[in-house]
């Protein structure tokens, strides 16, 4: 809750709308999150009374930042943002079901500019414009938490696509026939095993299918959580490392894609599983070395996001709204 | 042949190097070749003998269109071409191996600026100048001929990624420990199956692993190829169409995932296999749609190129040209 020089010019918000909670701040030129706070959106099955609690929450730190007059705009990040349109539309991870046209309700409610876009794209400009891609013009940005997003820099500019929805590496196919991903129907996508929930899957199957000793055999399978499983493999448990080594062999095979199709300079990774450490971040680079053809290997870095967890998303979505005119 | 009014100013070469042959001819800033020649790649072992041959050819074509003084420059689409840098590294289907200075013996032998990018690339900036992507700031070229090339465009620029080796979609992994390829050593990728080489070796797998019955069965295995399995299955053989029907499938699972990675507006195909038609769009199509995410569903279109063959690849690599100073 620093407060700078910067802080006495204009500042941003920054919303980061995820499928348990929504994250939002203030934030200066400088990328110091002044004043932050956070609210559930899964307990509003309905947009309207959440975007309620968020004026209200947010209004009391606009008034801490030095009153409405201060704030430039609002930057978003929801999962299926669409940038052109500022509508979220047919988020699986979302209560909201549908097209919503989240950034015109917002904007309604607080008689500020809004700009959208997926949350994982605001990542990427979060690190381009505070963390570990500053200077870069060609990086991928994956953001590995209960689902897998990304978003894709060439060129300097982040790619949108013809229609706002560009980015959805996490759907991306990577086991044809694979497993099923409840929210879209699809199988063997990224998705459905690089993420939180994806290891917590894969925990399952390897408990229910194999008879190998581990240390996860102990709890209700309700308990089992990514945490968990980082928790047993940190103890040596063998059942839990080869859960995030076949974890790291589909990321790997993906990012491998990825670079193949953009070749960026380096991939930015986010999120709870890379707590996993080199347990996740050995197989990953194995796997991905291993799928790219020649002129690739060996030149592509795999950077862990240094932004503050808590901060990241945040400055992720503000960094959208210095954009605004 | 026919010289417009546009021929009188400004001209460029285009060339395109192929696994087995050479294209090049002299282009007007409309787009007409007007002079063009052909050589092989494949019977130099020495790119040096093969620059000879080129610039021997090419200079009679240059004398007839008035000599070198009107050449603006020259374009050169190759395998593994890097923008760049103006070398050719370690192209599978090129009779040179490592790291080869094209853009320089080509500049040196014939005292022109060359820029130089990959086969693909060059082919979707002749598309975005003269063909079925103009006007379009998204979309995606895909080659698919000997093997599988593809040039992206977003934001109205081709992305040549950090390194200059971006578009690779031709190797990027589709089944997991599939088909090994021989000229990269890696498993399943998109070109060991949905190229004119992918095409025959899943029809000598089928041939070989089934008893279905089949025209294809009175060949000598030597003589089958895409173009006598396109003919079979034309005439309702109904291997020769599940073949395709196969191909179709992968594309469309490889076209899905670069759809969800870029949301282009459309995606053009070019080469021999789009000969076959609906024998392979329609399977193409459906298993494209199958699996993308929603938000991409019934959105992007599928183009066939319409510039005539034997015109394309110059034009696309002439197409680079038009960019020199």
């Amino acid at each position: 809750m620093a407060t700078t020089k910067a802080s006495l010019d204009a500042l941003v918000i920054g919303i980061d709308i995820g499928g348990t909670g929504t994250k939002f701040g203030i934030v200066d030129r400088v990328g110091n999150v002044l004043f932050s706070g956070e609210i559930s959106t899964k307990k509003h099955a309905e947009v309207e009374t959440f975007i309620e609690e968020l004026h209200k929450a947010l209004s009391e730190l606009i008034e801490k930042a030095g009153g409405v007059g201060r704030m430039k705009g609002i930057g978003v990040g929801a999962p299926n943002g669409n940038y052109y349109t500022g509508t979220v539309e047919y988020a699986p991870n979302l209560p909201w079901k549908g097209i919503i046209p989240l950034a015109k309700l917002i904007e309604d409610k607080f008689k500020l500019p809004v700009v959208l876009t997926n949350d994982a794209n605001a990542a990427a400009l979060g690190e381009m414009m505070y963390g570990a891609a500053q200077g870069m013009k060609d990086f991928i940005m994956i953001t590995l938490g209960t689902g897998v997003g990304s978003g894709i820099v060439a060129n300097g500019k982040l790619i949108y696509g013809h229609d706002g929805f560009a980015g959805e590496l996490g759907h991306s196919i990577i086991i044809p026939d694979g497993r099923m991903h409840e929210g879209t129907g699809k199988r063997g996508s990224l998705e459905s095993y690089a993420s939180a929930t994806g290891v917590r899957l894969t925990t399952l199957e390897l408990l229910n299918n194999t008879d190998k000793p581990s240390m996860l055999r102990s709890l209700n399978p309700d308990e089992i959580d990514s945490k968990k499983v980082f928790e047993a493999a940190s103890a040596g448990d063998e059942l839990a490392m080869e859960i995030f080594e076949y974890t790291g062999k589909i990321l790997g095979m993906a990012l491998a894609n990825a670079v193949m199709f953009s070749s960026p300079e380096a991939i930015i990774l986010f999120g709870g599983l890379t707590k996993a450490g080199d347990l996740i971040l050995k197989p990953t680079r194995e796997h991905m070395e291993a799928n790219v053809i020649q002129i690739f290997q060996n030149k592509v870095k795999i950077l862990v996001s240094h932004l503050k967890e808590s901060d990241a998303a945040i400055l992720g979505a503000s960094a959208l709204a210095w954009e605004l005119q």
